[in-house]
């Protein structure tokens, strides 16, 4: 397959379309066409058949998408045709209910570590098993664990010096979810959670008069996230 | 103050702003330069005066910006000098983090009732001592305990019913935790926090070849995802 520089949205929507398919394959489907795919789940059909377009041809024709290709395809393009290894710091609440999360496993994503610099919480292991290391030893257990993935789920403050301590242990690739900036290096991917500012952009849209709120939302705005986004000056 | 409709990403920026200038007012500094906000919080000088010129003129060239009249803009246009009431429908483990997770108060967000179709969950509390209600009567709470901000943390079989219901007792504003693209209606916002997605296009980083890594990862990514976006044809 060859590989082609494709943009994180496009990568998104991808994971998108990944999810709808294995809906429709667990309720045993085997085609589908652009079109009920978009209207199935509320999406773009033309958008669809650009997107899939970058990687070949999937679709037939008058006939769409045969489901078990094309899952296997989008699967390998995202990389999910290999385990991931996710070791969390952080092992307060948000870091405990993410290692417990079962909605990672379908992606292939193993929480196999917790790391904390609480002396009071090291040696614990949550109810699904998961041991909470001393974060001091994070560089041996990313190497012994085979960790990939790193999830930051520490306060702001010490969220750089944590990333700090992640990169230099090997880890490329870091779902961070503290609300700060985070100076990143090469080579290194860094992508941010914030809740915070989900929620103000909601604290924002209340405060908008009555028909300014219409105008702003005259179509489902989870998907228009995922489209291409041009910023309008005002 | 003349209110301009600005889109999704400058308000998520603004809302990057006042949370640094928040770090700074509590540092006890009360002027602060785009060029040196822009250096101590890894963002864009360039990008912040733009930003804060939509608004009117808070800066003094040469001076810099006074934080605190600054501060009280931007939680004005951000809608967060009133407080915000926060419903959370789904009791399990992500939702009880995020009710007891205590980022929200500083910006004026407060949860005050979980729901849940689980009627073995029905009627205990949080350890924070907020009430997990019978999701049917979400339009009362609602109505009684004045909620204007909803959040779903429900599967995403659920995720539509859920927000139907959530639209039908009168929220206008969601966040929404299930992987699934919803369908909303005219003068609603709903925002997704994809989680699996996230994930997704960490391991599609992992998946290229390290060259690619590296060019796409030049600077930081947190602070790209909130820069205008084009998609690159590849």
């Amino acid at each position: 397959m060859k590989r082609k520089k494709i943009s994180e949205l496009t990568t998104n929507r991808l994971s998108i379309y990944l999810r709808c398919l294995n809906d429709l394959a667990a309720a045993g489907i085997k085609r589908v066409s652009s079109q009920e795919l978009a209207e199935q789940f509320n999406l773009n059909s033309a958008q669809i058949r650009k997107d899939l377009g970058y990687f070949g041809e999937f679709g037939v024709r008058g006939t769409g998408y045969f489901i078990d290709d094309l899952r296997a395809h989008l699967t390998k393009i995202l990389g999910l045709d290999k385990p991931h290894r996710v070791g969390i710091v952080g092992a307060g609440r948000l870091g405990r209910a993410l290692a417990n999360y079962n909605g990672l496993e379908k992606s292939n994503f193993t929480v196999v570590a917790l790391f904390d610099n609480d002396t009071s919480k090291i040696g614990e292991r949550t109810r699904s098993g998961i041991e909470i290391f001393d974060v001091k030893r994070i560089t041996k257990v990313v190497h012994d664990q085979e960790i990939d993935v790193a999830v930051i789920a520490v306060p702001a403050r010490s969220a750089q010096r944590v990333l700090n301590q992640v990169m230099a242990a090997g880890v490329k690739a870091i779902l961070n979810f503290a609300p700060a900036p985070l100076k990143t290096r090469l080579g290194v991917k860094v992508k941010t959670v914030d809740l915070t500012t989900s929620l103000e952009s909601l604290a924002y849209f209340l405060a908008q008069p009555r028909s300014a709120n219409v105008t702003h939302a005259h179509r489902s705005d989870n998907f228009k996230d995922l489209e291409e986004k041009k910023e309008q000056t005002p």
